[in-house]
């Protein structure tokens, strides 16, 4: 079974002198997700809390929007392919709602976007954003990358993870999950709320790692959160997808001060 | 016609003070790929070097190899479907060898992966790095970070882009490309190399910024290159990758020093 850090014999070359040591390394590794039935995706992440990152996934693609609409999810040990080792997640539905096969293999910094983004993201959301008049503190805000960085575990030894995390308007956090594929990560706390029975996340924000993606508020908005804080900076996508959703969309969170790109009304 | 970068007017917070301010930020938008009449490929890029991100997507799928497999590339203002303003860039080969069709739109973090991605990557390369003796001189490989940062120009503000760059032994340095998504830097450095008829890229080496994937390493070996270098971690599967390739990977260069995780033997 795979583990989500790995050793390998490494060189390190440090102020002239050479060294050779065992070093920690992020797992990069393919799951198969299998959906009624059906091969759907071939994703590259890393081990570890495959169930959420597949149902988070699937409420990113619209397939399920509650505990109820998952008949079972299995983590399976049979190998899907006999010349590979991937693992497989299976999942049936209640709600026949399996989303397209991907024909090609999506890699560890893939999920779905594209062109039609935009209007597929509004059109098909189960929740608007608008309704939700939560507000955030400054404060807040700015505390949370610290909160997140304190709470990466599996990974500090590899600086090779991205991680998300949810909290409350409180303060209350949810758990925090790594992954060396940034959009995994989101995946995997979304899909751990689904399971909790949290969605929509109302009144709640996501901090991230790294930079935000449109792909990014795509799975804010499926999810029902309200607010995206990331450390570095978003794409001009990102911004008009969050404008468009009414998401409050904060980048360079950290600790002094963040840049606010949409939904600065959420802010206090 | 879309630029690199794009204004939105953000507020930022900073010690306290509050001001609204018109920022530069990296543009995201989807770029269709037609090959010999067929729609390969959606995906989320940077506008700039289309044509080239086209073409070296194109060594890295294993469709071209050299200018002589490209009849015609032409970027195109047609719009692809009435409700997007998606470009355009359509190929026609000498070659006949046509990518599969992607049926999901790619993200701006997505290129080729999969679970079969070593076999894949070794079985169908046009060259073999076992044969390239080159060696590389530890110094020219530590001032190379700061070669590529100097060199981003179009990006300096936004803080969003991946940038890359392929320098030969002697330090002399071919084109540096941006782009939201590390895998487009990529891509279009090579494309850039192809266009000049310099693949395989004997003797040089590929700096990237952030962090080296699977895919990355990938992409290095159809390009015929014996030596990446990132600024930050490679994960398990990319050291396992570039070991099974002869492939000299190196991680954290960061001017002081560095880490080799495979091919130490072309280090001097």
């Amino acid at each position: 079974m795979s583990t989500a850090t790995d050793r390998r014999r490494i060189t390190k070359f440090r102020d002239g002198a050479r060294e050779e040591v065992p070093d920690l390394i992020a797992t990069e590794e393919p799951l198969v997700i299998e959906v009624d039935g059906q091969v759907v995706s071939t994703t590259m992440r890393t081990p570890g809390h495959d169930i959420e990152l597949t149902l988070g996934w699937l409420v990113s693609e619209g397939v399920v929007t509650s505990p109820e609409d998952i008949a079972t999810a299995a983590e399976c040990f049979d190998r899907p392919n006999e010349d590979e080792e991937s693992r497989l997640v299976r999942v049936t539905t209640r709600t026949g709602r399996a989303p397209q096969p991907r024909l090609t293999p999506t890699s560890s910094a893939c999920g779905i976007c594209g062109s039609d983004l935009v209007n597929r993201t509004l059109a098909e959301s189960a929740w608007s954003l608008a309704e939700d008049t939560t507000t955030f503190e400054l404060d807040l805000l700015l505390s949370l990358p610290d909160r997140l960085r304190e709470a990466q575990r599996g990974f500090a030894g590899t600086g090779g993870s991205h991680a998300a995390r949810i909290f409350a308007r409180s303060g209350v956090a949810l758990a925090v999950r790594e992954d060396v594929g940034r959009h995994n990560a989101v995946d995997k706390v979304v899909g751990n709320a689904l399971t909790a029975g949290l969605l929509p996340l109302r009144g709640h924000i996501i901090q991230v790692s790294g930079r935000a993606s449109a792909e990014l508020v795509h799975k804010a908005v499926r999810a029902g959160i309200p607010a995206l804080a990331a450390v570095s900076a978003p794409s001009t996508l990102a911004v008009d997808l969050a404008r468009a959703a009414g998401l409050t969309l904060i980048g360079f969170s950290r600790g002094d001060g963040c840049n606010v790109y949409s939904g600065e009304h959420r802010i206090t």
